[in-house]
């Protein structure tokens, strides 16, 4: 059998050494990404840039980053805001597909690693990067969709993944930032790994790797109150929605990225969006997680409410089957493959109609559509009224029901029987 | 434009006065059937056979209803208990195949409609009834399910449904109650209607009408804790299951429609399960409801992420498109169309592997999955984990990702831009 | 059981007289229609007018029949040209989404009824009818299709439909013919009836009826040569593509009408687009139908061919999906439900790169494509030649397999076997 | 970037020599596998038994090509029948799945390679080998398949797939043929490679490889009368189904086996089931292949109609989207993924009722069905006939249409236009 710890270069956007001289590091400031900075100017002889993007994640302090960056050695070290580019071209959608993959995944870092490759790509070509590094393991998702994304959007890119190439473990990685002046959090730390942008937080490792085992969510929420420490009396907002896209939070505009930031604090407080799921990886496993999105949840739960109330009944069943398959793409890497833009511009149609107001009821981790308003909508209180004048006329359903019934009755009484 | 208030037979399987001698009303002891019971033996001069089935509905006491019909004139008064095979037959399937229509309904009306049928086919048969009549408006996806499912399981039969044909408003009911010594609940009625069975309690009327008014759950809600007033402290069940059906609640043994008629109890004492939905009647109306329907609740989420669990990618993929084609036939009175078969041969392989353990969170208003054993678990420690040595090859990745990655990549770069 | 020979309105749409002045009828210059512009002055009271709209059917002389129309009573007889309308605004979609019920059959009525009726409620609001009538009977798809589309494009008017109606046979028909000096085609009548347009030409009846017989071909078919009488030596032509519609024919330059009129002439010289389906009515039957349509053969085989070749995978996986639940859309009178809008803006968008030629053989009712080029093709002829020297990475092989087979192995070895 | 003539090993189940001793090789008798037979000896060290399948190809003399094994030194040469098997287990499935991969491919190979897989595991554990090796190239499907299914039927079983790890060319290999006394033909080659079982005969190369060209059949088809020269009379068929699989020919009982190449033989007289398609293979490259299934085109033309005839409207829609899945699991070499399983029950309970007999007019190259008889038919005369008294009801048609039109008119009126 193949030795996993000496790795082998086989696939063709693989870097080789010698071969150029400039890389562009994907960098958080966090120990992994600061080993590998040092580790990529020794192992490849070349020039590193750090680029750290800022798409919400709350946790960072990016000049601080920068900072480190410069002090272990890179060329250069840039901060990128990307937060209304997240929001308006990659998060918009996901609210008008309403993003759920496998039950309740909002899709927050597959979507963050979109636009990270795109801006990465956009960086390398500015500086005259050759080469893209990042800190993603090889047993996971987040390799493929950046070595996918940057080598689709730019095929003269290589790539270099350290953690799948170098071999070393927890321990040989301090010892290798210890040598190199590399700086340790000193804190006794908990054994979570975790992935952040403004979409959400998404917690892996410890005992949540056991789905046996039940996760210790006060140790691993990071953003959210536990639903216990919820405040015992409910909140309710309002919502305006414009082709889809949220617009107005209690009636007073806001960006997109805004908005975002306030239904993630809103909701975070009511402990709305903690969610567990084992999901199926693209590369054939299972991973637990736990996530936190309450904004994503908040949003989604009200555009569904507001997208069902404007379609028709063949729009609500064929809309869930177009959103399943967005979802799968979208976390398959797929996010530039033709497929998905024709399921956008399926999802953005009938969306054009996915205006009004929706009013949610946030308590003790659900949020609950309460009310709902729009112009649009195909309720109609004269037809569906239970009072006897109305619009609907009871005499054509004993002729419906008829001829709806036909093949049912005629292949239940010509058909064998099991 | 047709007069509704004189109704004109058009439909082949309508009972036609003159033409039949015995019909079996299915009889609930409210005053809608009550009134039926007299209308109909005056209006087609026939005898009336009373039939009350229980399939679990909490509010009836079959024996005084029985009593009361044969007091109306009911040449007999049948009481049926079709609790276990309700459970084992139509239950077992929406489980398995995670009943979800347009976001949440457990499809509990739909499939008491099946049951009902069938057991009023049998009986109308023993009793010699030529015609079956029941209570629906002309309005609503229940006469639909009603008249093709008799007409399906017996052609020769025929159905009167009195609330279309009458029309008598509430007031004219209870004139034609009084006259005919009907006995009416003095009580100040609240402006709900209701549809109960043990898969679910569906509230209809009132301000529920009204998509933009806030339901009175206090008012509406009959099995349920309002959630505010749920215990603070969560409860911890588990379930077993045997190939996709629970066979066991906190390690004891119960037949199904035991553990139901438990989850429900445990479940609306968390306020779970309550559930406000508008949705897409097949008569092309949309209507708001507010469902309680504990018990569905969390046997669905449970069975959901077991399935998940011992179930590949591509299986829960394609297990979904399978699920909603289900709920929207079982939602569209097509229980005995042959799609629904097959579907349920498809549910049911998938579901020889869905054995083991589940532990869930109760606690206001949620049910959530915290913990997951099975024999057929695709989730490999060892493949999963975060550490070193273990089973996955990383070496295959880089592989993997340039040829996974092979036609996105080609048609991007090949592909006009938008 | 309902008497059919008595028919009752129960239908809100339905025409009563003395409601309404004047009625536009859709007429064909055929025996139904023409006895229906008389019976319509005499039952209903009104004025008729009387339309009559080319959408490329052959055997129409359209000033013939407005003077028969005129002679008949009618008020005023329209001749309407519709043929460009219809190709560029409806056939090029069927084009685009390869139009295909049930195995072959490429939506010629159903798609000439939507245009009919679009043209006809324009009509009738320009010359102020308030009634529109049609000539379908009360069994088929095409009563569904004219009423629903002429309602919702605009709920005030209401319709006839005389042969649901009037209870009037063959024999009886053709005795008020005579009574009303209306002229009779002395011929000796061939049992079938037909429906054309410029995209296909439909038989019914006869031993067409029966599926256990064949169909007579030789008396049946209008438009096309019995392919035992086909040239014995084939045919080549090229087609041109624009963003999924046909643009030139042989390297010439034509209107998309155009082009469909010369593809009906060269292919039913040899025979090709000659189709029997049993197909399934949305009202609840089946029936066989003969279909002739050369054009909509050779243009969608084209189609489709060139858009596989400049589409990935996963594209020409889910646009059959797309593409055949639009075939049951538009079969089903659903022209004008929101789902129809998404599933063109899908449609369209991947269309966009359906650009290049076709070449395609003629011979023997057989339109094969043999030959493709597009700029956008994604063969890669660098990647697919099997000579050794190539942009194909082999050594990335066996690691795609190893990670693209593992929940597949997984699974065997995990999971019960049955 | 990776060179590719230095092959390097990744995946786990990549056999490395000194690690096993006995070699079971897939051997087919021609070049490529000959000096397979010599080379994994040599360059393994091991002892190599040839394993050579018959699952109904026609070129190949099985006796001749055992002795040429042991010849060349195999330690045991094995001759195993696959044909019954092949037809009764997996033939049959892609019979009642109508088994069409991108419009037309009836996925011979695809299923041939899930058969030879099975026997080869089977054999390997008898004969104590401990590797597998294969003749398939490093860009194909067929790699994927033989290593995916090995390794999942016994994960234990390495793999060596020489053609993607020698990097020899042709010369190379003529030239280590001649070295070891290979025998080589000396008949000028023709640029095609076959793959063939009885389901089917794949030609790819040559100018096949380039899309723009026609494909110059009568060099290619090795099965197929070339259209032009197929008789100039038509011939009929009957074919008996029970259960969705073909059991009798012209009222005479066969096996499966002997139905398939019975009809291989008739159709190929007939110029059937020549085939062109530009297919997407699973490792992202586009491929064109000429395909020759003229038994294959015959049985899945009879058996789509006649299950069409005995389905509703809703399964046949719904079964194209699960015969659209099952292909293409089926081509992406997933037959043991637990999906197909499930496919499979529902393919299976929908033709129970596939029952009947089948008449199929043969007519140079076309294969079309022209009766139909069936115990289960949903075509019901009384119903569909056009003639005055017959059993349905027109009464209801008109209430029918306003209810079904309801939720199209309301949202044409109600929502934006574009």
């Amino acid at each position: 059998m193949t030795n996993n710890t000496s790795y082998v270069k086989v696939a063709s956007h693989e870097a080789v050494k010698g071969n150029f001289k400039r890389c562009l590091l994907l960098y958080s400031g966090g120990l992994d990404t600061s080993v590998m900075l040092k580790w990529i100017q020794e192992e490849y002889d070349c020039e590193v840039i750090a680029l750290s993007i800022d798409i919400g994640q709350t946790s960072d302090n990016l000049q601080k980053i920068k900072q480190k960056a410069l002090t272990l050695g890179a060329k250069d070290a840039i901060i990128y805001d990307a937060k209304d580019e997240f929001a308006n071209n990659y998060l918009s959608m996901a609210i008008k597909a309403n993003a759920d993959y496998q039950g309740g995944y909002a899709l927050s870092t597959p979507l963050g690693r979109v636009i990270i490759s795109e801006v990465a790509v956009k960086i390398a070509k500015k500086y005259n990067c050759e080469v893209i590094a990042h800190g993603c393991t090889g047993k996971g998702n987040d390799q493929v969709r950046f070595e996918s994304y940057i080598t689709t959007l730019n095929p003269a890119l290589k790539t270099i993944a350290p953690v799948r190439e170098w071999g070393m473990g927890r321990q040989e990685e301090i010892a290798y930032a210890k040598k190199h002046g590399i700086p340790i959090k000193q804190t006794a730390e908990l054994p979570y790994s975790y992935d952040e942008n403004m979409w959400g937080n998404t917690g892996e490792g410890g005992e949540i790797e056991n789905p046996a085992k039940k996760a210790k969510l006060k140790d691993i929420l990071q953003w959210e109150n536990i639903v216990e420490k919820a405040p015992d009396t409910a909140e309710y907002i309002k919502i305006t929605f414009n082709k889809g896209i949220p617009t107005e939070l209690n009636d007073k505009k806001y960006t997109l990225a805004q908005i975002i930031a306030k239904c993630n604090k809103i909701g975070s407080k009511h402990g709305i969006g903690v969610f567990q799921l084992i999901e199926d990886r693209l590369v054939g496993l299972k991973v637990r997680g736990v996530y936190e999105h309450p904004g994503a949840t908040i949003l989604i739960n009200a555009h569904k409410k507001l997208e069902q109330i404007v379609s028709t009944r063949e729009e609500n069943q064929f809309k869930s089957i177009v959103d399943t398959k967005w979802a799968y793409m979208i976390y398959a890497a797929q996010w530039y493959e033709p497929t998905v833009s024709h399921l956008n511009t399926y999802i953005n149609d009938q969306n054009n109609k996915v205006s009004g107001i929706v009013t949610i009821k946030l308590y003790k981790g659900q949020a609950i559509v309460v009310a709902l308003e729009s112009p649009y909508s195909l309720f109609n209180h004269d037809l569906a009224t239970f009072e006897k004048n109305d619009a609907y006329n009871q005499n054509s359903a004993a002729g419906f029901i008829e001829i709806y019934n036909m093949q049912q009755q005629l292949a239940y009484n010509v058909l064998p029987k099991k």
